[in-house]
């Protein structure tokens, strides 16, 4: 059944016409999973199609060396959110042909740029590991430290390399074959897009390791609307929603009520993971948050929540620059203790089920709505 | 007279017409300080005023502060050759209706860009003044360190607002009212202009304070080449023959081979005067190139002219991380031994001459060609 779905989109979709979801069978089929399973590889196959001509036409030994690098660092294994929301959004908002080969370029394109501010975003965190491989910044700094009695050649060349990043994905709009006044449309969401993340990504970095905790803005919400929310969920919808050659202001401003909650919703998962999770079941380490210091929501509810003297003691412990295994174990307990994990698992909740409702008002076909559906089933669960 | 000419050259400019230069008296004017006078205050004030509106619509307190900042990094002094070339190129050969205002705001664009690679380049050179001011990690660690217990607050922050700069140059590009296949041509060469520098930059990287050095392949060359000549030279030369409407390969060559030369002796004059220049004449310390330890035509053509043992001691004088005056002093001594500061100047001669040579060729308006001469003087120039 699943295999022969999958052919049926699959070659509907080569011909331009992806009608398919409707006239077969459904139950039991997350379409997510499978739209993923369909889509993923061919994302993938551009990204290593487009580095392997760079590889071949570089003019001197050492770019074709780092293409390689980069190919190798943009191809590792990774959930591909962003692009296939782009497609899913295209997909379902666009009425006839479809112009799909080179939308999953654009596609290709948002995951590039999501390397571009991995590798930034493990220079600025010190991070030495990235999807399952070493980070950009180590990797370098291992193959290059021979060369140079420069200390920082690690970061140094990494940080050049993300810009070799976002060059290739300029060079890939401008071959796009896509009409042109869509593609100045999709270049505004980009621009709009790789800024609001900046602001996101300033704001996270200035508020890790607090010295002074101010609790009148609500930061953590903040950084977590512009870092991720938007960034993670409504740009690429909108990216596809204006690819599907689309401008309607109701129905931009209907994908934004439903992306915000659920982009939100996947920011506070995500918090509690790295707040509580355990790595046999998440991947990651269960006090990452904590360790480097993060204005989580469960830390900015908790400092609300406490007495004075609890609140100041957990100002103190939060704000070491290295915490001990103690010291993240006490304050896990002073988040519990003071009610910010449930509160945090019902503000997750209520997300949820703004989303849900949102959904249901998209203009959007009823194929990917149900793909829609499933994604936000996938960010309602939370396995500690 | 001046007075007289500029008023006219702008008015006609203001309505889009610009057939000026010809038609009044020109001796002991220099055509390239008038277009200059002209039109530097016109890409500052766009610059100011984009960064106005984005004070003015900033929806936190934080944005608002940070553009301020952004601001003034992009508008302090500097002699704006990239958007000055693109403004000559696209003039000269521009038949017919101009869109100058469009076309300024893109020039624009190429000097926020060039701020956006300031910024990082003060981050890995860990300079601590720019343009007259301090770089911007340094004003970022002064502005933002009492806020977080992280230590590099300063670069990190820097290289995130580095990121907005790019995301308004593209949405300053998205919103520019071109004709929309002009704007797409324009957006390939963009996307090769900021791969290629990044190549120049890595090259660079990898051969500062280099532990080994190999003659082989003439690595000063490919940097000036990729670092300087095509990205202030060839490219914005390009940008502004794209944006004029044309595409004839042949004129593209002849570009490339006036551009390429021009820009040459450009990094060999800049090369000089960071090697052999006094502060008093140049602005900049005479001595950074050494310190820094670039691999310049200086340092490689006394490399390949001296005997084997002085070329051991150039060596290891050269790799020393730290140098001390008289090490400075002994390397200028040994490069001017080996016949390497002649050989240099004689490059620049010859390179200055071919410029000479290719700018007859170009297909460009006699007008534009005087301007591109007196740059082409400029670079000649060389007041140590």
């Amino acid at each position: 059944m699943e295999k022969q779905f999958n052919k049926l989109l699959y070659s509907l979709c080569e011909k331009g016409r992806l009608k398919v979801l409707n006239k077969i069978e459904r139950k039991g089929i997350n379409y997510f999973n499978e739209f993923s399973r369909d889509f993923i590889p061919e994302i993938d196959r551009f990204i290593n199609d487009f580095f392997s001509e760079k590889i071949k036409i570089s003019p001197y030994s050492f770019m074709a060396d780092m293409y390689k690098d980069l190919n190798e660092y943009c191809a590792r294994d990774g959930k591909r959110i962003r692009p296939l929301l782009l497609l899913i959004s295209y997909l379902g908002y666009k009425k006839g042909r479809k112009n799909l080969n080179e939308i999953i370029k654009l596609g290709a394109v948002i995951e590039m740029m999501h390397s571009f501010l991995l590798i930034q975003d493990d220079i600025i965190d010190r991070s030495v590991l990235r999807r399952g491989g070493k980070a950009l910044h180590i990797l370098c700094r291992e193959k290059f430290s021979h060369l140079t009695g420069n200390k920082n050649i690690g970061s140094d060349t990494a940080l050049i390399l993300a810009d070799v990043l976002f060059a290739n994905s300029l060079e890939i709009i401008g071959n796009a074959e896509i009409n042109l006044k869509v593609k100045n449309e999709f270049l505004k969401i980009f621009a709009s897009t790789y800024e609001m993340t900046a602001w996101g990504q300033v704001l996270d970095v200035l508020h890790s390791l607090p010295k002074d905790i101010n609790l009148k803005e609500n930061i953590s919400l903040r950084i977590s609307s512009l870092k991720t929310a938007h960034y993670t969920i409504y740009y690429p919808m909108m990216m596809g929603y204006v690819l599907s050659g689309k401008g309607d202001k109701w129905e931009q401003k209907l994908i934004k009520d439903f992306s915000l909650p659920l982009g939100m919703a996947f920011q506070i998962k995500d918090d509690i993971l790295g707040t509580f999770g355990k790595k046999e079941n998440t991947g990651k380490p269960g006090d990452s948050d904590i360790i480097e210091g993060k204005m989580t929501l469960l830390i900015t509810s908790a400092l609300e929540n406490l007495n004075e003297s609890d609140r100041d003691k957990l100002i103190q412990l939060f704000s070491q620059s290295k915490k001990s295994k103690s010291s993240v174990k006490l304050i896990r307990a002073m988040i519990e203790k003071s009610g910010a994990f449930e509160s945090t698992i019902r503000e997750h909740n209520a997300l949820i089920k703004r989303s849900v409702r949102m959904l249901e008002k998209l203009d959007i076909s009823g194929d990917y709505k149900m793909i829609l559906n499933n994604i936000i089933d996938s960010i309602k669960e939370i396995n500690l």
